[in-house]
């Protein structure tokens, strides 16, 4: 038995270290639009990819264009290419996410973040191009782009598969009800006449989607479910319920673990817990996670996702969260797992020593 | 390519919940033998055993045997079910691993640790027998014994299959040598002309192996590679490389997550670390971690395997930790997932607000 | 010089210990209102007050008088005691706290923390009954009242004189000018000339004063200040600044240490702090303590005072911190600075092995 | 009350931050003697005393004036202030404390460790001069020494008093008696008739007395005493009883806070300890602390003294550690309490987050 886990697990590593050669035809563009730097440099792509081949569509955020910085350098109004390039913008998507191929950004961690915002069923592999500063997903120095480019056309890729959640929010539809129990009815949930909840908001994310107190001075009850059963009651500032791409961002300053992104686990990270014992968990991706309020709780909670999207939880509502279908295939340098630990020291200077002085003395203590 | 990733988790997933149907004829018991209450439900566990078949043979520790609590009750030296008992004793294993189909343990998590310990290779599915207070692999209550064997003979189990390491001392052959660097000599292991190290011993270990400064005083440097990459040097107390089992051992008291034995995952939990951003780590189980202590350190390290077998890992000498072929396949009561929490519960009061009061006292504060 | 500071040390602990005899003429009674045990104890110790001697006045909370499990038993209509009860309302203290000699609760610490909140100045030594489960401020069980009374009346009382912050928020008065600067602004405090803030509402708080990031999602910018002086930026969820009494509230949920109320100290708690290095601070009580929201802040920062009375800091506001010159004295049964680790085993369960069963069992592994 | 107390915090702040203005006759010289550097600085110093004054007598290390880096440039062979130079050696201190008016030091943080060290009853106020990186007590630039020692030697100057501990080991005289019981036996000590240990060794430390497990591989039992109490049992790999000086340093790194050197408290930091529950503790200097071994324990403990002079405790041995009568003067160059955050900032990158990249990305989410 356990010979056949391994080698399931032999087919898994191959599958993510393999070498994805595919047409690419289509391809978006994302740039960080306040700094000019981005914007100078998408430029260059841009230009670039234009005049080496003549059948690659480019989607150009709108706001782009228009910018000062970038209409100055690039004249194509009259040129031949203009035809192959289409403008999209954040609030009207007007592009068909699965006919994009390639998903090229011009920022730090943020902007690959953003694009993750955007495509929130199927996301193509992601071309990250790092600014100077080097982050988790930003590998690519884009200085180097032609070869880069030039490389990744012919030659195909390596992608590092990032997991993202599916996170809905479930509403309770009569919170009145003198009986009303949370934990009855998600047992209930599935079964033919469950009808207590309806869904409200459905998002993907990829760091991780946080339930805390909001504007309430003191914690908050969160009653957790793994698939139809009640797990314990977090009673705590909020709970962190994250990606391993996640467990270097905010998990990290609750006290959750570096999670390598190749585990298939999910994060549950307390946020100034009532009780000593709840420690930080990491569970598989197979549980479907609920976190609901109890219809008997003081207060309301509420959600955010990577950061955005406050919604209110009131008492009987629960989010669900599962391993999307869709994770983020984030083309990688080196397939390496080992460059995980290059980005730890480059991004948030983990154990290293020369900036950071040795704080223990007795040990200099010789004479 | 997400896709085929989450087929790949589906089927690991059933394989890990699959029911097993297999003939048992070899049946190994272990025993705790300074408290009487185990020897005497192994006492009727294994009168059951004779006297409800004529197949089954039994592998029984000499000691118990021969202790006075098991002697007095059971009287076997006359009957025709002799034959078919076997003794063992732990300091010379006189048996074949891979005879054994079942191995049943009488005491707590400690009992099953001790078997893991024996089996150093190859080992039988573990049944393991709670007596009073529950552990994490100790699900079954014995006062149940006749339903929970009669229903294993017959309709055979289901497992948790639970990582172990296979650990290797590696000596450095010279280490007078002035030019002498780890770093150097991991990166040509296992090339043809590599010849700067030689096995020592090797352990397979369920918990965890630490790396620690042993009887120095003060805090030891410990070099730290993925495959044959140096990834960083650790100045601290300590490394605990855990197993998931072991997430909620050692582990946990160095501030290590808690990870549900599922995630195929190795945990690096430093103790004491010299810089501050020396976090707890999750990696993945397919990277051969390598611990070192460079030609340079001022003092040696010392090893141990699950508490035990003390070590001294001198200067150039390294400690090799993959994922064992063998892991340990824990018979389970509930195929659930969720049982890892009860079990977090009930013997870590995880999150338990009865026994500990509440400690944050403004929110009771209303008038 | 060692020496002076030793000998003042001195004083200081003998005054900490001192025995004090006062008379005691008037005393405020204050009961937990939801609960039948507390108003039922607290009927008794009324009863004992008004008859075992002719001169002590009682104050008591109108509530409590109209409670229908209190009138049941108690009938004063007639009596000639009546005129020596007193009433007063949470809403309008019609008292003088000054004349009070004697507060006597009835619950657990948090009736203790709503005596604290009352007497926002000065305020009498607290005698604090337990009913049942024991706190950290609840010594005397209430079952003993008449020996404890009267051994209070006749012989004094010993306290444990308990830190209480003094806060002020401070509003900005023109918080659009451009060249706004809260660093200089702060530094130019007190100075003649300054007029940048104006006192908005002030609170004195037992357990702590918390800054946090309020209904915002993302984390919050604070400028900490010692005295004048800019210490440094905070960027994380929030800062607890919590009294030693406060340490085993929420200071201690976001990993603070446990400090014994002796200590002259005011801890600094962050939540979730951005950078690793962050970690919980303890500085004397001496520092005048700053923390605002600076004007280039993107988003702005919230308040509450012993998890009460949300106020939102706008960019520009800062909150004051100091020791109050009306600390707490809590009357105590043992003058052993040892008292306090009894009171963490009985209400946090501090390292209690009996209910929490050790997680470690490696050492359990000899056979 | 509440007010004597503030009158009496008062006082000590007062002198805490006076100047002190002495006769400084006899200075003894610290240099840290592996680098150039530090022993040509001091050669320097060494130069102006005997110049620029015809009373002032130098103690200086001997392995210092005979090494070759030192003697090269110094010619006082014939020189007339030679009969105003003494020799010392760490081994032999020929000389005597009380006599000594200013201790400077050369080198780090470890160099005024070793003269802590070195001075373990009287220690005259300490000078450490820093080379390069500052630390948390080498605030004077060794650049600037001219006018930093004319203003010393004119002027005076001020300092931080910090405690030290004194640690004394007791060793069990009988440890074969069957009714051995070192609670019973700490309560009795100092009464005529207990017997029961005798004093081993005594030791000063600056930063910290560490207890632990030693080579052992699994943890060890410490029972804990505040003056003759039993507090509680620590399983755990350690405890360390840290100065509020020693906070930075190894305390640090077991989870403990950061401690003002002026708060006059002692922190019990636990390493890896069993229960989640036994947070790291600061309890009033006042308090005794006694650490022992309990007699009915499975293994011994080891102590060390600012991470030097390894002695093991046996079982019934105990440890006695108290605020000691002579705490360490170090001049400081701003009485501000201030000064402290800049050296958090300086030595442990304390929240700094100009090389410690924010690892937060979601507030970076703007478009």
């Amino acid at each position: 038995l356990g010979k056949i886990i391994t080698g399931i697990r032999d087919i898994e590593r191959t599958l993510n270290h393999i070498n994805i050669k595919a047409n690419i035809n289509n391809i978006m563009i994302i740039t960080k639009l306040h700094d000019i730097e981005p914007i100078q440099w998408a430029q260059k792509v841009i230009d670039f990819l234009l005049t080496s081949n003549d059948h690659i569509q480019l989607y150009i955020q709108e706001e782009l264009w228009t910018n000062p910085y970038f209409a100055k350098s690039l004249d194509l109004e009259h040129c031949n290419e203009k035809q192959r390039i289409h403008f999209w913008r954040g609030d009207r998507c007007s592009f068909k996410p699965e006919t994009i191929d390639l998903l090229i950004t011009f920022g730090g961690d943020g902007t690959v973040l953003y694009g993750s915002w955007m495509f929130q069923k199927v996301i193509p592999p992601v071309l990250a191009f790092s600014l100077g500063s080097l982050g988790f997903l930003t590998e690519f120095d884009v200085q180097d782009y032609e070869n880069i480019l030039t490389n990744i056309l012919e030659n195909g890729y390596q992608c590092s598969i990032r997991m993202r959640f599916e996170c809905t929010i479930m509403k309770a539809k009569n919170i009145n009800r003198e009986d009303a129990n949370l934990k009855n009815e998600i047992k209930r949930l599935g079964k033919p006449d469950s009808d207590t909840h309806e869904i409200l908001e459905s998002y993907t994310v990829f760091n991780e989607v946080v339930i805390d107190r909001g504007p309430n001075s003191t914690m908050t009850s969160i009653e957790l479910f793994g698939d139809y059963d009640s797990l314990t009651t977090a009673e705590a500032d909020g709970l962190i319920i994250s990606t391993p791409s996640g467990s270097t961002a905010y998990s990290l300053s609750a006290g959750g673990s570096l999670v390598h992104p190749e585990i298939p686990g999910i994060l549950i990270s307390p946020i100034c817990p009532h009780t000593l014992s709840f420690r930080p968990l990491i569970i598989p991706e197979s549980i479907i996670l609920r976190l609901g309020v109890p219809y008997d709780s003081r207060s309301t909670a509420w959600c955010s996702f990577d950061g955005k999207n406050r919604v209110e939880l009131n008492k009987g509502d629960f989010l669900t969260v599962t391993a999307s279908r869709y994770p983020l295939p984030c083309i990688r340098q080196s397939s390496s797992k080992n460059a995980w630990f290059e980005r730890l020291s480059e991004t948030l200077h983990w154990n290293e020593r020369k900036p950071q002085k040795p704080f223990i003395q007795t040990d200099q203590f010789s004479y």
